[in-house]
This record gives C-alpha cells, sequence and structure tokens, in this order.
C-alpha cells in the first residue's frame, strides 16, 4: 500500500471524524490522534483540521456523542427517583460499550454540555418529587460519587458480574435510604414546629 | 546560591527520602521526580539511587507512608459495621491533608501493601458481625465506589462542606441499607426454608 495515493470518496464532515475517532479510541484510547484519525478515514492532517480544531476538541467531541447516546430522563416516568435511577444505570451501561474511553468520559464530563444537560434533567426530576434544589443536589452528588467510583475502582478492565450487582444494589439502597433520610427530616422538623412557642 | 556546593550533615535514609518526596508532591505532584527530591535533600541524584530505585518507587513509597497513617480497624471496636465506617472516614480526612496525591493514592492503592492490609481488617471486621466472605466483599465493594468517587468527583479542588456532609449522608445511608438488606434476605431465606418440603 506504501505510496498509494489516500483516496476516499465520501463527504468529510463531523459526524465521520468522530465516528472514526471512536473507532481508534475503542482499539486504544492513548493513540487517538489528529494523525491516527486521518488515516483512519484516508484523509490528509490538514484536512482534518478543517473540521477539528485539535486533538482535545476531538476528544470532546467524542465524549459528547457517547454522552448523546444516554437514555433522556423522559417527564413521563412517574417518579423522579425512578427516573433518576434508570438515568444512572444507562449511563453505566453505555459507558460499558466504550471499556477504553471510562477515563476520558469521566475527565470531560464536568465541561460537557450534554452531561450538564443529563445533570439538569436529573435535578429536574427530583424537585418533581417535592425536593428542594439542595435536597436535590445532595442526592445527585451522592449518585454521582458512586458511580464514578464505580468506574475507578474497575479501570482498566470490564466490569464483571460482581460490579455490575454491587452497583445496582449500591444505587438501590442509597437512592432509597436518602429518600427515607429526606421524608424523616421533614417529619421531625414538623414536629418540632408543632411543639414550638 | 549558584556553584554553592550541595550540603546535607543528616544521614540519608528512606525516610528522609520519602519526607522529602511528599513535601515536593504537596506543591505539585507533577515534579515530583528523582531530581527534585534529590534538590530538596541536597544531595546527588546518585546518592538517592542508592536508596530508592526510581520514581515509580518513590511514589510507591510516599503511598505506603500516607495509607499507613489511616487509624487501624482495631478490633475492640465492637461493632464492626462502625469499625468499617471509622476507616473509611479516617481515610477521607487523611487523603484530604494530601490535596495533590489523591490521584496517586488512588492509582496505586490496588498493589500497595498496605491498603491491602485495610481493605483485609475492613473485610475481617465485616465477617466478625456474621456475614459471609461473599457478603463483606459487596460491602466493601460497594463503600469503595463510593468514597473513590467521592475524591474524583471533586478531582483538582480540596473537598468543601457540601462534598463532605454528602459524603458521610451517603456512607451511613449505604452502610445502614447494605445492613438491612442482608439481614431481609436471610429472613427471606429463612422463611423460605420454613415452608419447603
Amino acid at each position: 500500500m506504501a505510496g498509494r495515493p489516500k483516496v476516499r470518496t465520501e463527504r468529510l464532515d463531523e459526524a465521520a471524524i468522530v465516528s472514526a475517532a471512536l473507532q481508534v479510541a475503542q482499539r486504544d484510547m492513548d493513540s487517538l490522534t489528529m494523525r491516527s484519525v486521518s488515516a483512519e478515514l484516508q484523509v490528509s492532517v490538514g484536512a482534518l483540521y478543517k473540521h477539528v480544531a485539535g486533538r482535545e476538541a476531538l476528544i470532546a467531541l467524542v465524549v459528547e456523542k457517547i454522552l448523546r447516546q444516554a437514555p433522556p430522563v423522559s417527564p413521563e416516568v412517574g417518579d423522579g427517583w425512578l427516573a433518576l435511577r434508570a438515568q444512572v444505570l444507562g449511563l453505566q451501561a453505555l459507558v460499558d460499550l466504550y471499556p477504553g474511553l471510562d477515563e476520558v468520559v469521566i475527565a470531560h464530563s464536568p465541561n460537557s454540555p450534554t452531561a450538564n444537560e443529563l445533570r439538569r434533567e436529573g435535578i429536574t426530576a427530583l424537585q418533581a418529587e417535592g425536593l428542594t434544589l439542595d435536597e436535590a443536589l445532595r442526592v445527585y452528588r451522592a449518585v454521582t460519587y458512586l458511580w464514578l467510583g464505580a468506574r475507578v475502582a474497575v479501570r482498566g478492565r470490564a466490569r464483571n458480574d460482581a460490579d455490575m450487582d454491587t452497583f445496582a444494589l449500591a444505587l438501590d439502597v442509597l437512592l432509597g435510604g436518602l429518600k427515607q433520610n429526606i421524608a424523616e427530616c421533614r417529619d421531625s422538623a414538623a414536629a418540632t414546629n408543632e411543639v414550638g412557642p
């Protein structure tokens, strides 16, 4: 193949670039570069730069592409707690599909528009259950700890059944317990108000 | 100070090297190298290599040094669940003392003898409460997810009050809920046995 000119007949656009970047990244995240992606696409590196500013921008696009596949928190789901549970389990299953990309998704989530949209949806679902913003943020933070930690704990290998079972159980225990804790705090606050002066 | 000969009057040993490495690492983890530590100690890089094999070995020693400060799970604490809770909160408080070193401690824990000893102690404490090894491992795994995630979520900044409150609450909810879950599973297993043929 040496010396053979690079040929590409399809139109080069962002979607094609992100798809190629995902292919490269799933084989080996470290090899995801503008050069390797242009080779995957059979275009020149210069052609790639017309669409993407550089490696960091490429990684950000890959993270958005993955997170946009997360199931949306549908407002039709009656219970906001169950909606959040479904969102988190959906996210875990999604990241399982991209073993080499865990780290990148975690590292880039704080600045990802799609991750922020998912967060907003989750918090809104909890507020629809009557939680204050502070309470909703606390629940969301606790759940985020659990799912981030579940990824970090298996860094560099696929999740096995024990990992998945533990995570699902811990998530249910955490959500159920936090729900009960919030209800109890309100009951005791109400009781205090009743006996107050 | 340029040209002034390096002077060190105290004896160079592993403890002195690890202390110096901790100083350097707390300022900036990336600058922790054999060269920067030898400069901190005012010794030659060659002298350092007589005691430590290289940067990775240096980092491993730093992680051991930090983790060895974790409060041991004392067998005198009556309740294994409370002992585990104390261990985890102690670990979190400890890692808070070394903001630049979170990542390193997390990354190296799987291979750290001291981390493995802490894990063994925690699991033994749960077994002393009547948990099977599988049950104890599941609880330990869930708690590990939570504390790892709580570190990763605040990557690059100090934990604030909301982070600490959420973590403490989530830990209690998780431990209390898992304890109850295990008890309920046993009750239902016992009930099934009673009505069995």
